[in-house]
């Protein structure tokens, strides 16, 4: 059985793959054409469309991550190959330390002191409580869920939202399109962690800003998509007033890298990082690679990517 | 019995220990002179000079706050007079979430994307793991064991350091002369949670900041005389390249509220706050500050402040 690898450092990935089933054959895509037949899956990160046409007798695929978007927007995709995707691999908890820094951000005033600090002002802001700081996360999926888990298990009323209906311990949870405005009208941080589907393409828009309460502030590790960019900009207002939008922390974009003209750069009250708030650790996730591939193999029943979902 | 109160807002101080303690008298520092006669009690949060001299039959003094410093400084504190001090009260969770964020803010390169952000540059920063990060406590009292502990749970390695020995659960445990160093050489994050004393004035200085590892990072939600601080700006380097320390959070100064023309205010790698880490919640503290009442009235032994010792 062939494997291809297609992710940055894909060596390193083969490597451990050949030594977790040293019974397959792994070979990354940037190998001579002669090595590249009869490839039965792939394990790739954002593939080039050329590979994927090149690719055509494939028994599956595995998603190097836990965003699919960009794989199920690639015009190359060949139809009814099944798509299975790593689930949390260790990101969930990367990503939840990246939410409850930016939720502390937010809740104990550090945005607030930053800007102090430019001025040299010393000012104490009172402190509110945590128990009085609901944060609502959008997504319950393998990493939403944990991340959720996590801020509550640090003192913070949690809201969820999700597709179907979810009953998560010390989580109230939301779903469908009644329960989103139902959560968003009563919490203090939003954090975003939807999949970039058709159905979630700024699903935080004007309308959905203004259903949040006065001063709440927003954290989004999911996908740029998420958000309406124009409706972001006009709720965090402009120079140094805060808005109705408080402030936000964002990781993903439409377009990566953020362009290097694009205004939340340089606004004063968004937290621009590099896409860093989930990398998917090496080692988890290629236990996983292997698992999924015997499972493959075994002809057992995945839990398979649905494309007209979206993820 | 008569309780004197000195503290900014004293009046809902007073109002909420005459709800606790109705059969107790309370008079805040304010009054007018015929009312300040008689005094049993002082619970204060740095008194001035002339107060302490003005009472002069105080059976008990409470500090409101984890610090006793200011007051053992103070020239009019009168010699015999026991000293109690408040213990946590809630100033430890919130002085863990403070140095939760600090430790974040280094170990997940929240430092370094900011100023990238600055030159809207995109650029990736592979992250050392949590367990690859082990955090230096020095102070094990009500609020260091607390942070030590917090931090523990959320992963991080953790030592501590204290005068005396202890034994405190996933917290490696150093103490006296000989336990700094081999702390210092092995912690990437460096919590100052010790009390200002003689003997721990400069505890960090250009020695200590050489003992870390090259690229470590400091958190002083303490007191700002335990850093010598042309040390800490030596160590921290000059312009746009990080030093051998890699950055500082700083809470607490030596003369607060910090001079504007102090260079901390505009050092690249430096977080100054506003002395904020861990305000004094009321509630709790009223609570303590009757028990406390109570406990001197019944003649019960309390554990007092130790003024040779300075805590
Ligand atoms: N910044 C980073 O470094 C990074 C790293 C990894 C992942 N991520 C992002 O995190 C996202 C979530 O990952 P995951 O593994 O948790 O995904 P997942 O397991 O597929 O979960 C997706 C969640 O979103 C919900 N959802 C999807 N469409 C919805 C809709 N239209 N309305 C309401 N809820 C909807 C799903 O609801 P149901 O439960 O009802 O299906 C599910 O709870 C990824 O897609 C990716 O964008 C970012
Ligand atoms: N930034 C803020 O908003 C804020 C708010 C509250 C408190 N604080 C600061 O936090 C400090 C700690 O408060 P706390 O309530 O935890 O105090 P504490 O209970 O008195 O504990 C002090 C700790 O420091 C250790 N220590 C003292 N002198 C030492 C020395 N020379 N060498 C080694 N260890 C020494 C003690 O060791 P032993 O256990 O062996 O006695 C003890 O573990 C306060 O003094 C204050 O400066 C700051």
């Amino acid at each position: 059985m062939r494997v291809m690898i297609h992710i940055d450092e894909a060596d390193t990935w083969r490597d451990a793959l050949a030594e977790r089933l040293p019974d397959a054959e792994f070979v990354t895509s940037d190998a001579p054409p002669p090595q590249r037949r009869g490839i039965d899956y792939l394990a790739a990160w954002k593939p080039p469309e050329a590979l994927l046409r090149e690719l055509d007798d494939l028994k599956g695929i595995i998603n190097l991550g836990a965003g699919v978007d960009a794989l199920l927007n690639n015009p190359g995709l060949p139809k009814d190959v099944p798509i299975v995707k790593l689930r949390d691999a260790g990101m969930a908890e990367l990503i939840g330390d990246y939410v409850r820094y930016g939720v502390l951000h937010f809740q104990r005033d550090f945005d607030r002191y930053r800007r102090q600090q430019a001025r040299r002002e010393w000012r104490e802001h009172a402190v509110d409580d945590k128990g009085d700081w609901p944060v609502g996360v959008l997504g319950l999926g393998a990493i939403g869920a944990k991340v959720a888990a996590m801020l509550a298990a640090d003192g913070f009323p949690v809201h969820g939202w999700s597709r179907s209906p979810k009953q998560l311990d010390d989580i109230t949870s939301h779903h469908g399109d009644d329960g989103l405005p139902e959560l968003l009208c009563q919490v203090r941080t939003l954090v975003l962690l939807l999949p970039g589907t058709p159905e979630t393409r700024h699903i935080i828009d004007a309308k959905t800003l203004a259903a949040l309460p006065e001063g709440a502030s927003l954290i989004n590790p999911g996908r740029g998509t998420l958000l309406d960019e124009a409706a972001l900009l006009e709720a965090l207002g402009e120079g140094e007033t805060e808005g109705r939008l408080r402030g936000a922390l964002l990781d993903a974009f439409p377009e990566e890298p953020l362009p290097r003209d694009n205004p939340l750069w340089s606004h004063p009250r968004v937290w621009v990082t590099p896409h860093m708030a989930g990398p998917t650790p090496l080692k988890e996730a290629v236990g996983q690679v292997a698992e999924l591939i015997e499972a493959f193999e075994a002809g057992e029943t995945l839990e398979t990517v649905d494309p007209s979902a979206g993820y």
